[in-house]
């Protein structure tokens, strides 16, 4: 792992690595911030998992969750939201190829050859991490957006892994919103069956543990009738008996101001899971 | 004024503005932050000036102040750091022209038809704001790199005009330093007997007002030695019997992920000032 930022925040660093990854076959950027307290002990690590566009930038730069990781003794992981690279396939809109992963294993040509983003997030970020940074294996992840499904879609089908969980704004149906099933048709194919495997709204029928379900969502956000749609996560926690807890904030839109106005309340309520 | 951006965040609201300015003969944006309390009642004001290559959006994206902000009531006014447009005057380099305004009266061609930074941020803003948000006369004044020796020079200039004054890692004595030297010759002419009206370092030697400076400065800044030098501010200071408190912080550089670190205790130390 090559260390390539490394800036002083909030008593801690917040650093950048480039690291050849296994499950991708390529170079990888990952944001890692270390509050002080990582000078003296191991300390558990919220993943963070970031929306369409983004690269591992988005939410270090943007979030300032730099203060609360701080306050609560919390490393944060930021990886980026695709494989990347000359080599690796791409396409021209901005909601398919390179920063637009949707944390799944793809089987499809021309993708799946380096588009193994869930591999990534759920197996060798955890690995990696707990091997090169003074890290404990108590896990909590959250995302925003297309992040917010990886974060639902991986805590779900990993049972004890995680002890917690949330998401702002996220895709919670992708199978049945425009953006999942353009994504899901090319990286998996038109056979909706192989989709549910990714779909939070299908896994919380299944799911082995019942892993509280936080999730924060503006009310005048853009993508909210369309892409979103939080009331098929919540019939289907409903149906499921699953718990949900879904924090509906007036006024709010789908950008980073929205993120970086209830980060705080979800790093404390990782922090408070992590450390019982 | 027509409002152009429009996003919850932290209760209130960050907002951006375009209106055609006077002193400077362009359209510009300006980004306005209104906490929760401006709902009910006329609050007081701080003024932020970026840096070199800055937008309006710089600040309210990646410092996260809008946090503090709503905590004490303040309202946050961040204007462009240039003039923009195709009529207006440019040069290639990130240091001269558009994004590099410098906070100066630009006296020479083919700057001085729109290059008037320092009226702008002294005179039509300050009315601008008072006129048209629920703002008070309480001005406080604060800003990074090129624009720390913004509030600097602006305060220094109008006594009575600011209740407070700080800088992040401020150009203090730019009549001494190369991106000073480039920019006041660029817009002020070679006559350096001019350029004295806008170096902090010559302005507190005559001010009228002992109006406290609070700068802060990273030791890891990339640009310390160079185009920084606290220490002629400190000399300058020390000789006219000046109040400076100048903090160094181990291990910061020159990024918002300083401006980050220390916005809410500027915030709060404006605040106290303002409301006093």
């Amino acid at each position: 792992m090559n260390r390539i930022e490394h800036r002083a925040c909030f008593g801690g660093w917040q650093d950048v690595y480039r690291h050849e990854s296994e499950a991708l076959g390529c170079a990888m950027d990952l944001a890692v911030y270390l509050p002080p307290q990582a000078e003296r002990e191991r300390l558990p690590v919220l993943y963070w998992l970031s929306g369409l566009t983004c690269t591992e930038q988005n939410f270090i730069a943007k979030a300032g969750a730099q203060r609360y990781a701080a306050e609560h003794g919390v490393i944060v992981v930021v990886p980026d939201t695709s494989p990347r690279g000359e080599g690796v396939a791409d396409d021209p809109a901005y909601d398919l190829g390179q920063g637009a992963g949707f944390y799944v294993n793809a089987t499809r040509a021309p993708w799946a050859a380096h588009y193994r983003m869930y591999d990534y997030v759920a197996e060798e970020l955890p690995a990696l991490v707990e091997a090169n940074f003074p890290a404990t294996a108590a896990r909590a992840i959250s995302g925003h957006s297309m992040g917010g499904h990886g974060a639902l879609v991986v805590a779900l089908r990993n049972p004890g892994r995680y002890r917690s969980v949330s998401a702002f704004a996220p895709i919670v149906a992708p199978s049945r919103v425009p953006w999942g099933e353009k994504a899901f048709a090319a990286y998996l194919g038109e056979d909706r069956a192989a989709w549910e495997a990714y779909d939070a709204t299908a896994l919380v029928a299944s799911a082995r543990e019942r892993l509280p379900l936080l999730v924060e969502q503006g009310e005048s956000d853009e993508f909210l009738a369309t892409q979103l749609r939080p009331e098929l996560l919540r019939e289907a926690c409903a149906r499921a008996g699953h718990p949900l807890e879904l924090r509906l904030r007036p006024g709010y839109d789908h950008s980073y101001y929205f993120v970086a106005s209830f980060i705080g309340e979800h790093v404390a309520w990782h922090a408070r899971a992590l450390r019982a």
